[in-house]
């Protein structure tokens, strides 16, 4: 394990990109300080390291916060050489990378949120819908690198794109889980459920990954808060 | 001028994320072929080189398309030193840049476009606030700068906030005329309107910004194309 560097980490055993960066940290072997962070209400650390979104996680560095996960693996990875790259050497390849990984939170996460989110059936329906055109073009995505038979997006090692995707995973399950529908299947995304298992026994990210079952009450309860918010107006 | 290697530009005189492109090729001094891209129908290079999002820009090199224009950015700014870096060396202040970046797009941006679409006048008016809260934020960063007596996001050149920022100040005067309300002003942000008219005048900037009289016809057409669509459905 490299050292600490003092690093404190505010996240949320439930949020996939404070997952995004424990899984980062951990391929780099980096020592931290993992902060639950409380919601209700927000701590005075995370207002004072993340003002102007006031959202974990955020990583505290010698005390200097970054903020926005997918920012956060970078800069892990331009910082600590202590494991594989997340991010290809070849410039063209990176901007990819790079694209991909907004993809997959621009699109699918959007995507995810709102069918947690949507109450009405219909509407929950195109979400759904969505969500699977989504994965969809992730195989399609995928398919490239499995021919060359490599395991992972854009090579044999996980990088920006695995961690990104990868730790939507969780919410994947909660989301089928509660709507009784299958959505990475076999016959429609061969390499991605291989991916997924791959990815989800890789040692960095096995003992990270939250429980489907505790998820879902995580989720219920959210649910019941917004509903209640939104008769409250 | 650096030689072309073969850059071709798929672009809009009216997009923002087009003129962060352009204004990222005149610094490093590139030669590029400029597409007007048509829109409707959009055409099969577009459609081509960017399946998923099928939007502009696209930057070609060598014919292997990049798409997203921050992602564009960077990639043009680690394949070609002909001219400044737009990141910082340091990276802390690198991943600020992109955290800035991104608050632009996600925060600024999408209120922009919200009342450029926004039909109903109250409605309207709390994304035109939203649009005020964004500047002063970003009038409150840029004063760290201005303190220390530069003239830029992070120091003295034009750099990626600068370029991504300063690419939608020619769609903000568009609000301000058509809402007849001035949201960037001397009294609130001293350093914004500096900035902005460094930025203008630039060089590598000052012949690329379309006029705010020719964005505004653009703007009204679109208006009225989204009110037929609504009012067809």
């Amino acid at each position: 394990m490299a050292s600490s560097n003092h690093l404190k980490l505010l996240g949320g055993w439930f949020s996939p990109f404070a997952l995004r960066v424990k899984i980062a940290l951990s391929i780099k072997s980096l020592v931290y300080e993992d902060i639950e962070e409380t919601l209700n209400p927000k701590s005075q650390l995370l207002l004072q390291s993340n003002p102007v979104h006031k959202k974990i996680p955020v990583l505290l560095h010698e005390d200097k916060p970054i903020c926005e996960s997918r920012i956060i693996v970078e800069y892990i990875d331009e910082v600590w050489n202590s494991g594989p790259s997340f991010l290809p050497s070849d410039a063209y390849d990176r901007a990819m990378a790079r694209f991909w990984a907004a993809y997959v939170d621009d699109k699918l996460f959007v995507a995810m949120r709102n069918a947690v989110s949507e109450e009405d059936e219909e509407a929950r329906k195109a979400y759904l819908e969505e969500i699977e055109d989504s994965l969809v073009t992730m195989e399609g995505e995928l398919q490239k690198y499995c021919r060359e038979g490599k395991g992972y997006f854009g090579g044999e090692e996980i990088g920006l794109v695995d961690i990104t995707f990868g730790s939507l995973l969780c919410w994947v399950s909660v989301i089928e889980t509660m709507n009784r529908r299958k959505m990475i299947v076999e016959e429609k995304h061969p390499c991605l459920v291989k991916w997924a298992d791959r990815f989800a026994f890789d040692p960095n990210v096995k003992g990270l990954i939250p429980e489907t079952e505790k998820l879902i009450e995580f989720a219920k309860a959210l649910q019941m808060k917004w509903k209640a918010a939104a008769s409250a107006k």
